[in-house]
């Protein structure tokens, strides 16, 4: 379900039927002459999800004009781009992840084993690109490319600082900035300069969805430890089992004294060795004492200091309806229980 | 090694300079402010090859003008984002197949984890297309953007195929087109078509490529049922181990008897199922057999055949030194051992 209900306002019900026609472009792009890779790309129904990158994109294009001037077929186009993009990770990341659900459904390695889900992921970054060329704006091209340059150099970082129980907080504020920000800002910064909206609101707008970005990975840090898998759609517990140190993580060994952190560091080091069956078990006193520690509070607090930043970089945009739409899409990075 | 050793003649001498800094343009694309990534990509290295891809966009590039006029830089950089495009593709190639040895040198999936892998693939293609936009012209990045869906394509139809013993010489030729020859065809008519050569002759210089390719893809199939793991230089019998039907293969069951086709079957279900350790005695029988029944001969008469094709298509390109070139590397890609 995309992250604000058409029901929101008029303008979310227009940005809905956009949405439709985003997908549209999506489906036709990935449709192939051979019927086993038809089939294999079904699969990417399943992942599906907020739709954040492509309505990102939407609503930075009608923040970034006056009046009800409609979004350019580019726009629609860059949305697609981005979601493959983002789609790509998506299935790659389940691979590296050894993720069993993902969105409610079986994911792809799971159904069809890991060299297909590392093939679709090829298949959908390749399209990605192609589409991204039927714009024939080579500065577009070039920043998706930068973009995704930048991404899989934060899914480096990451897996270097794998097991690094020392894992500081710039340098996992700069794995985020890369794997996940720079996408969200490159976004809301295509919306704008389709619309040729000036380089300074463009920066401001890129900005915003870079510090949403944050916020929706922090948020999503804290799904990990503390949501429902039926409720969050996707396999749980992960983090810890991959030795990936989040923001509630490295906030608590912060908050720890000298007494609790071998406590916790003991407590880690028992999750990340638990396999799925026990990983639940081995999280729930993670998770007590992280919230002892106040931690769970603190990285929360972190995702609402951002997006209130993100809110308040938006002044001077020409569209004040879909402004408010954006500022709406921040506060629901905040609330959103899946 | 190249394909071509450097002291064949002045020309291919030439060659091998443009190689060196087709080389130079490759690595510092690679390099990240990030030292984590620096030292997983210093992995690549390993993967250095032949160099085909390169060699064809640069000498098809002066085999399309007439004496000495010198290669472009977009020609140096087309030959960096095709052999990227190739090495992205071995790197995830390597965890699909668990192969162990690549080039002489451990896989990348072995070093550090498949998860590892996939990043460093990731980051290749990624690479790519950022140098291929560098270029600024955009029917270029579309022609590489559409080759790689192909190949995708090739990927999964060749998966979708896993462990089909039925598999008929059509398909397996559509595979080996797509994921093979659709991208040593476009290196050839980049090579052209860089040097504003018409369509006609870009045409015929992409055939050669994509004969060329195929031919090179036999000439690995047989290797791998036949050549040494110390000369060729990577994990061999793995295509049977991975379930994949080859040329001589598919020639082998085509010309056997119904008495001889169980006793194939069989015996190549057996080494389907063979381990590391095992394969070599599993695989033995069947090289055997093949042998017998003449498919390897005739596998070996296919590749020979489409070489012989390719050299024939190349008339009426301007530079004549650069043909006879183009003809070496056709005789080179029969006569390897590696």
């Amino acid at each position: 379900m995309p992250l604000l209900a058409a029901s929101n306002t008029p303008l979310a019900a227009r940005l809905h039927e956009q949405l439709a026609l985003v997908e549209a472009r999506f489906a036709a792009e990935l449709l192939s002459d051979l019927p086993a890779v038809n089939s294999l790309v079904d699969h990417v129904e399943r992942y599906r999800g907020k739709m954040l990158r492509p309505m990102l994109v939407l609503t930075s294009g009608l923040a970034s004009v006056e009046g009800q001037l409609p979004l350019t077929d580019a726009h629609r186009t860059v949305a697609a781009v981005v979601e493959m993009v983002h789609m790509a990770t998506l299935v790659h990341d389940d691979v590296l992840d050894e993720a069993d659900v993902r969105r409610g459904g079986d994911t792809v390695n799971r159904l069809r084993g890991n060299e297909a889900a590392v093939m679709l992921g090829d298949y959908l970054i390749s399209h990605a690109y192609h589409l991204c060329c039927s714009l024939d704006q080579p500065d577009v091209a070039r920043l998706v490319a930068a973009t995704t340059n930048t991404v899989c150099e934060g899914e480096l970082l990451q897996l270097a600082n794998r097991n690094n129980w020392q894992l500081d907080e710039p340098t996992y504020e700069q794995i985020i900035l890369r794997k996940t920000a720079s996408l969200t800002g490159l976004c809301c910064r295509l919306g704008a300069v389709l619309h040729g909206l000036d380089d300074a609101r463009a920066a401001a707008l890129e900005a915003y969805g870079r510090k949403v970005g944050m916020a929706f990975q922090i948020v999503d840090d804290l799904l990990d430890l503390t949501g429902q898998e039926q409720v969050v759609g996707k396999s749980l517990r992960l983090d810890l089992r991959k030795g990936k140190l989040t923001l509630p993580l490295i906030r608590g060994l912060a908050a720890a004294d000298s007494r609790q952190r071998p406590v916790l560091v003991q407590l880690l080091t028992a999750a990340a060795e638990a396999d799925e069956a026990t990983a639940p078990r081995a999280v729930a006193p993670v998770r007590a004492m992280l919230e002892q520690l106040g931690a769970l509070t603190a990285a929360r607090q972190r995702a609402a200091d951002l997006l209130a930043q993100a809110k308040r970089g938006l002044g001077g945009l020409p569209g004040l309806e879909a402004r408010h739409l954006l500022e709406q899409m921040a506060d629901a990075v905040l609330s959103r229980r899946y």
